[in-house]
């Protein structure tokens, strides 16, 4: 039996996720925006049942047992959080949080009911494309998958930011390239590769400080551009490009991975590979005539479109749901679920891991070296002096 | 008049070089080799009248009036040195010498002899989608040239290595693609921009370290992968990712230059164009139908190809010849020519720029973080304890 549904945000993911959602079967029970009116208007617009602007108007709700957390990032390990320990099942947008402390709390949650989902929203992979580049790098497609040697990623989009000022806009509150695309980049090589990121170095700018619609006093301080490059534990490095330059609404995405085999290379949604041939005796000749090999082509049509996001990202969030169906549809409970299907989602543990990559990579930006990563594990203290100031009087009374 | 040609180097270069010479109308005398037979063998295959093993052979011969050094890269500063004192023009292979040291030699010697030819061969200033691109920029198809704001650059190619054991295997011997594209792709980006580099981030990679036919107890140690960071002087930036790894003769060469109106991209020998457009009434629709603006096509077909040099490379050094024998048709004299047809060229300046480039973006890949360029004014004292102690004598002698 398939859960009900509390959305969380009124964006452009939102307004493609409910269609989806009723697509496949799920009942969407109710919807939150930051504002009444802006709640209302998209309940009505998507014919939600239910609207509010209170948290647990949604939470509480006895109909709505998985909800998708699609608002702005400064809410996502509180609202998290809170539906874990009511017990919901949670989908959680990218990021985890707005840092790394905050992931660990989601982390946390998660770890403390083990019964309940909880998923990041990393779509891309479940793309086909991925998927199946996945099973041929651990199929031996490129040797041995232990001896990859490079990861070669480039993103090139059009602006991110919406017409009017908001969180889009501050890097502060998970706006910019990074936290939008370069998380799923990093979340991406990690699960194509199995390997974690050890060391980062990455540039981030904002070239675009202001557009002819956001022109007030508040600069844009969200990078709309990013370099970066990740050493892998394994040994593998990852180079990436991320661009949010082009005009208008293009949309480019490449991601090589070399072995000195050859490589895989997906393009939109399309996989291909080539390899290294063995020496013939007309080396040129057999060179030239080389193509590409053809290994998945991705003809399926989305039924559901956004001018906004990325093709890929919409239909990875789709198989996603797709996927969540099959976790509960064997079952009877409305509460139960089985792993299989969705075992390839990233874990709330995936994300705190990206945000770990993503702290390294500004603090690399600031510096201008490479920085190891840190994975917290122990909530950093928000008030050491106060801390210090207990523990000597716990000391003076003993 | 167009002067007699001696040509330093027997490699895939000089095949390709002495065809374009000759077809256009540059009488080829001599030719030199590291060893006698290669000297002959290649002599024979091109007809050429004269060869030796011997520098000064060539240097000396009295119809040899302009040099093409196209050896391995440890020769090129003697070479340039000698043939400039002894009156000859040069045009010398990137890169200038092995490194800075030896590039401001070549420097100093062609600031001493002005009046003699000294271009170093970044022969894809002459490429005509590089042409026109720079000149786009100069008439404001970005807005104001210097506010470009970065330059993204992806060159993808196969192994630069041959069937033996040779200098392009050995990274302190100018092998690799950081000396040997790298080098192009630094001296383009200031050609294209008018910009200075002023600090770098750079990572270096040998993946493959042996072949098929390359397993000696020698391991190559040039690298194959590079991927870097260049701030320029005036506030760009740019990115690139050098890549030996598709397998056979591939060769993808990206080059896109961003400003807030929009970009330009050279994809091969093309470059097109595409702005922000103003805000129309009906935004989606006005945004989908962009297209990329065709600014200029080549369709020129080469009258000489190389199985091994990439295309963009061969057609500007043959349009490289062309400019050279337009310099020199003018003036009737055999060793005067005119400056403007070769105003575009490389100068040995650029070289020892591109080596102080070099020189820090492997300081940056050793050390893991930005390194500032420095430009040497002064030859480098080679034995510093020697120089102190003539300076102790010459006080003590006072």
């Amino acid at each position: 039996m398939l859960p009900g549904i509390g959305v969380f945000g009124t964006g452009a993911v939102a307004k493609v996720l409910v269609p989806f959602l009723r697509e496949k079967g799920f009942p969407v029970e109710a919807i939150w925006g930051v504002t009444l009116p802006e709640a209302e208007n998209t309940a009505k617009e998507l014919k939600i049942p239910f609207f509010t602007n209170k948290i647990d108007d949604v939470l509480l709700k006895k109909n709505v047992s998985l909800v998708f957390i699609v608002c702005a990032p400064n809410l996502h390990a509180q609202i998290s959080v809170k539906a874990l320990g009511i017990g919901k099942h949670v989908v959680c947008d990218k990021p985890a949080g707005l840092c790394q402390a905050e992931a660990l709390k989601m982390v946390r949650a998660a770890q403390y009911y083990p019964t309940l989902i909880s998923i990041i929203n990393h779509s891309l992979r479940f793309l086909p494309a991925f998927s199946h580049m996945r099973k041929s790098i651990l199929e031996g497609y490129l040797g041995n998958p232990g001896e990859l040697t490079l990861i070669d990623v480039r993103v090139q989009m059009g602006s991110l930011l919406g017409d009017t000022y908001n969180w889009l806009c501050d890097d502060t509150m998970g706006g910019g390239t990074l936290t939008l695309v370069g998380s799923h980049v990093i979340d991406l090589v990690s699960y194509l590769s199995g390997q974690k990121v050890v060391k980062v170095h990455g540039v981030l700018r904002t070239f675009v400080e202001e557009t002819p619609k956001i022109n007030g006093i508040r600069k844009v301080t969200a990078p709309d551009f990013c370099t970066f490059q990740l050493q892998m534990d394994k040994g593998l490095l990852v180079t990436a490009t991320l661009n949010n330059h082009l005009p208008g609404l293009c949309f480019n995405q490449e991601i090589y991975v070399y072995s000195k085999k050859g490589y895989l290379v997906v393009r939109g949604g399309d996989l291909h590979g080539k390899l290294h041939k063995t020496i013939s005796k007309n080396v040129d000749e057999g060179k030239r005539q080389d193509k590409e090999e053809v290994i998945y082509v991705d003809i399926e049509d989305l039924s559901c479109a956004s001018s906004v996001i990325p093709k890929p990202y919409i239909k990875g969030l789709c198989k996603m749901i797709s996927a969540l169906k099959e976790a509960f549809l064997p079952v009877k409970e409305q509460m139960d679920w089985v792993k299989e299907p969705v075992r390839a989602a990233a874990t709330f543990e995936d994300g705190q891991r990206v945000q770990a990559t993503m702290e390294a990579l500004r603090q690399s930006n600031e510096d201008g070296r490479w920085i190891s990563v840190q994975l917290l594990t122990e909530t950093p203290d928000p008030n050491p002096a106060l801390s210090a100031a207990v523990r000597r009087t716990a000391i003076s009374l003993q």
